[in-house]
């Protein structure tokens, strides 16, 4: 058995074509997004710049087969930005597989033996 | 159906207290050692200098109930390394908890739906 102080831990994320598409890190871009309603104040929130925001979203809206975020320039904030319903289940399915990975190294624990 | 050119990927190591102790840079590290002998040859070939090596090598078999690495100084080269018993059974362990890793990577393209 190992020793019970012992842990797995791990990141888990998606890629297409053999480069990262969706980590953890852009679903909570997303969803900041979609709480938000604002990429500046998602990116404000993550301390990331607007451009690496704007950049990320960029790169899934081609990636994917249609756009996770829309948004429209201009008002006040900088435009207001709304994560699409194809983005939304993305969050969601992102969570499944989150959970999964999991239960999945919580398993893993009592099966491998130091 | 999730779009046949989606994988996933990810990472896995151990931890120990919410610290990193395992991770496959380690057990590449472990590796270079049984197969060189030297902890000296090993950090030249994963490109780290002997001080990293030694730091990672001092933080395992302090962390484990046993050492993994046993080494004498002295001698050309710097003295000569040897991995134990229990470093490697740790070694193997760690691949037969990335084998399942794979195996759940794989498994798991087919349940999320994007």
């Amino acid at each position: 058995m190992m020793d019970s102080t012992f842990t797995i831990n791990g990141r888990i994320w998606l890629e297409r074509d053999g480069q990262k598409l969706l980590g953890r890190g852009r679903v909570e871009l997303l969803e900041r997004i979609r709480d938000s309603g604002s990429i500046r104040q998602a990116a404000l929130q993550m301390a990331m710049s607007y451009k690496q925001a704007w950049d990320m979203i960029n790169d899934m809206n081609a990636r994917f087969d249609s756009a996770l975020v829309t948004s429209r320039r201009g008002g006040k904030g900088g435009g207001n930005a709304t994560v699409t319903e194809k983005g939304l289940a993305v969050i969601e399915q992102f969570h499944v597989l989150e959970n999964k990975f999991k239960d999945f190294m919580a398993d893993s624990v009592g099966v491998v033996e130091f």
